[in-house]
């Protein structure tokens, strides 16, 4: 994996100058050891001569899940000590359920533990590049999902939390990780090898190791097109919850009650586009396929000298004199 | 690649009873003369038995692109003959463009002819299974498309004609190749083995051999979560435009000219989708993206002192002082 060097800041600084800033506003590097996460601290050190305005944090959180971990840690903390970067470390504990892989549990309570640590309305800087979201795209396919799963990582994801919004950005998501390490070795950067990274037992790994390279090299543009499909399936996936709203909005009474009949000209299947994000704006537990169908067709269809009336969960639908629909709970 | 027997017909017969046919409309099956397009004519040829009241056609194209095709046409004929099923078989000539491979010229001829020697409402059986439906969306994400090519095959399209719709059904699109090559062995059936179906140098090939088989061997239900994903981007796609076109209604005037105020409150991406919608209701040649960006800038926010107006093709586009869009030609 060797490719001529080529300097990211332009990108990684135009990635930030997209955001507008407040003075004082913390911006965070999310490292994980590996080349990429310490190339956008790199980056993020280069920036930071220029932006002595705002905060700056380094997060590196231990799940432990490598005999190593420890020894890494001091490493990471030891780098961000030489740049004079301020650093907080800590050991986290990833409670194992049997419903997702260890890898995703770790995923999921590291970003918790992150969001925690920073401030309210920080910038949160990912490491995650192209080849990762080759791999998202087609985990997400080996899943069967939709346009929304086939979005795989947005650039950039705004997550409200109490008082402000944490801005999630992955500066590095059109860069290749082979261009990554040509900058981590020409910077001489500090970096962990995960030796678990080989261990394609771990389906992300297997991805990465055994069906990628094949494709790449048969294709040197996969990369990018796959990045391409990705956005593209998030940009569908945004207008058409644009338009599920605008629709809605037409729909509903001013108690924001569903006016049933006016569904009935539109194909099943937008009738329960509309009917999942009616549920979905009330904040109700999505049905199962089967429960939407039965919403759908006795909502729908059923004559007015009945009243219909579904529950699932805590919520119960049912459907007024007047043909609207209301959610309540039990 | 060997599977335990499976009848087939079950599914065959579902598929065929989903749609309503009129006594004597005419139902083809599209020879390759692969074990697939052999297996949907023994299916047929099953059926047929059972609906005598309708009319039967088999066809073969021969575009000649191997020094066998010759015999090939010539057993194919036989194996018809012999089960005194009607047959066409013809050789067709392929013009060969550089803009595109001389596999996928060869499709849209053999599409194209298929459609002439069919009666105007036919129905058309195709043999594509589910290793063609996942080497399809593989080969879209290879080109970087989005929802609407990621959905990939349809299992059922219905194509207008002069005076009829023709029906191109795919009635195995849910079946394995080994499950079709189960049921070939099992009924002894007549079959050509294309040794191109090798060459990995195809697009096509490469993915069936070198991508897919490594994937299904780790994954075993890859294939069906593949088919799950494509019906989900045809679905979405399908409310999509739906949604736009119900969404256009409300913005359009009696004229059918586009009041642009409408369109500031959306968000860029919903702006090009109904632009895009509203171009080709009136038969538009599509801009590319940057014209569509002009388009969307100019039209939308310009103030009423300029009277923007855009050409491209035979194509333009002004706006009127009340702020409505209208197309004509040139």
């Amino acid at each position: 994996m060797k490719l001529a060097y080529r300097d990211l800041y332009p990108e990684f600084a135009a990635a930030l100058a997209n955001l507008t800033l407040q003075p004082q506003q913390q911006i965070v590097a999310c490292l994980g050891g590996g080349a990429d996460s310490q190339t956008i601290l790199d980056l993020l050190d280069r920036w930071r001569s220029e932006h002595p305005e705002q905060r700056y944090l380094a997060i590196h959180l231990d799940h432990q899940f490598h005999p190593n971990s420890g020894t890494w840690a001091q490493g990471l903390a030891r780098d961000c000590a030489r740049r004079q970067f301020p650093h907080h470390g800590e050991v986290l504990t990833v409670a194992q359920g049997n419903r997702v892989s260890k890898e995703a549990a770790g995923r999921e309570a590291r970003y918790q533990r992150l969001t925690e640590l920073a401030d309210a309305d920080a910038i949160m800087l990912l490491g995650q590049h192209r080849n990762d979201q080759i791999e998202t795209l087609l985990l997400q396919l080996k899943r069967g999902a939709g346009p929304k799963g086939l979005a795989a990582m947005a650039k950039q994801t705004d997550a409200g939390q109490g008082a402000g919004t944490q801005t999630w950005l992955r500066p590095l998501l059109g860069v290749s990780k082979a261009e990554i390490y040509a900058y981590a070795h020409h910077h001489k950067l500090f970096w962990i090898e995960d030796d678990t990274n080989q261990d394609t037992r771990i389906e992300r790994n297997f991805l990465r190791h055994k069906v990628v390279p094949v494709l790449e090299q048969r294709w040197p543009q996969f990369g990018a097109s796959v990045l391409r499909s990705a956005s593209l399936c998030a940009e569908q996936q945004q207008v058409l919850e644009e338009l599920l709203t605008a629709q809605l909005a037409t729909l509903c009474d001013a108690s924001g009650a569903l006016r049933v009949d006016s569904l009935r000209a539109l194909s099943p299947a937008t009738q329960r586009a509309l009917l999942r994000q009616w549920l979905q704006q009330q904040q109700a537990t999505m049905p199962s396929y089967a429960q939407l169908e039965q919403i759908r067709e006795q909502m729908l269809y059923t004559s007015n000298d009945r009243q219909p009336c579904i529950e699932w969960g805590r919520f119960r639908l049912s459907r007024s004199r007047q043909r609207t629909l209301q959610l309540s709970q039990r």
